[in-house]
């Protein structure tokens, strides 16, 4: 089974099928979590351990991915801390923000970007130095130097796992749905529990003593495993299988064709 | 006139075109400076200052382009290190790579070959907790939170002015050539003063006080500005120019042919 890292990322560039162009739903989900955020941040300045944040306020965003909400959870952060050092009359710290996600993640779109985003911070007079760095891999694994990062943001990402749970017989489906048999949900369980334990551990080893992590991701409101929000996979998984289907009657097809073709010849 | 960062960039990706595939003169200058970059690494690591390099070596590489090149320059610096530690039974640091270029350059084909670098260096021996990032944005900025890097290397990249002198004539040239008027060496003199300075001075807020900068950069071993070295160039303008004329005489012949079929319209 190949793992995620080498299988996925988001559809890159601006076009009508890129992620940039259809991610309305994840910039809500980055909005209704900017109170959580504030709090925290608020937290983190009230409880200054060090010279933090009067020097430079290290920050990730973990599965930033390619689009107008990379930058947007860096730009919130910023203008965050510039009501908190304008409240309480004291120097805004600079800003190292680390954007992560795989490889094959479209680094260069995000890049281009960086001039708007410290043009839009200008016209919302929330000018700072803050130095922006692209850091591909996986989040399952070390990315920063050991205790080197005051905050750690991740939404709508680690609901990702590092792997499909490996051995499993799933009656064709690609997730857990009401005909998985009951194996197959201990199975994804066991996934995560394996994948999100190896992430705070990795992140246990990367942040300062007092940093902070807001991660945002999918859950269940209702113990179900087959619930509400499995009905869209179901859909999928059909449509997947038609499209194997599909691709295997014109595999035939065509191998017919060439058949009787070279027949011909 | 533009300036260079939103002009020029290699060009991107492993084709046949590519800066990727034509880049063996760089690489042949890493591999003659590599000496001088042993020294310096020598000197920092028999002048320990606070903690360095025992914690993280951070480490950038400003015009690092994208191709085979880019991560050779990470890896022979922990190769270095690595003797250096061996000798001295010392455990070898954590390193933040820092790799920087305009943000047209192709960082997506740099990122794809991560893993292959991690691969080499473990079969050299050498495996490291070596952490990559990609920086965007021309290094006549600041790219980095002050004090934050131990050691600046540079390659083939600092004769790139941040841009052409403004208001010169030049006789149709792209650069210096014997047909130039005396005032244009002057001003490129003037251009490079003022960008080198700069670059100085925003490196020196960067780096850590006892960090090392490494810069190889095209220069004359003659006084004559007008020397062997533009014979190349005096070449590349006139066929500069040809071009132009081409597209001119196409553009025009391309309109009248719309006229006339107007006309007949």
């Amino acid at each position: 089974m190949m793992t995620r890292g080498k299988l996925l990322h988001m559809n890159a560039g601006n076009g009508e099928c890129s992620y940039a162009s259809c991610s309305t739903l994840q910039r809500k989900v980055i909005q209704e979590a900017k109170p959580v955020l504030e709090d925290v941040i608020k937290k983190m300045f009230n409880n200054i351990i060090g010279d933090f944040p009067r020097s430079c306020f290290n920050m990730a965003d973990l599965g930033c991915s390619s689009g107008p909400n990379t930058l947007f959870t860096v730009s919130n952060i910023i203008k965050i801390v510039q009501v908190l050092c304008h409240e309480k009359s004291c120097k805004m710290p600079e800003f190292q923000a680390y954007l992560n996600d795989l490889p094959d993640n479209d680094f260069n779109t995000i890049f281009k970007s960086i001039p708007s985003f410290h043009r839009d911070l200008k016209e919302a007079e929330a000018e700072a130095n803050c130095f922006i760095s692209g850091v591909p891999g996986s989040f399952y694994e070390r990315l920063f130097p050991s205790k080197s990062l005051h905050l750690v943001h991740s939404s709508y990402s680690l609901h990702w796992l590092s792997q499909a749970p490996e051995k499993i017989e799933n009656n064709n489906n690609i997730y857990i749905t009401r005909t998985s048999p009951p194996q197959v949900f201990e199975a994804y369980m066991k996934q995560f529990d394996k994948d999100f334990s190896r992430f705070l551990q990795v992140r246990s080893e990367e942040i300062v003593t007092g940093g902070h992590m807001v991660l945002t991701f999918l859950g269940r409101s209702i113990p179900d495993p087959y619930g509400s929000h499995s009905a869209h996979l179901d859909l999928l998984s059909k449509s997947f299988i038609d499209l194997i289907h599909e691709v295997q009657y014109f595999t035939s097809a065509n191998f017919l064709l060439s058949s009787s073709n070279s027949l011909r010849v």
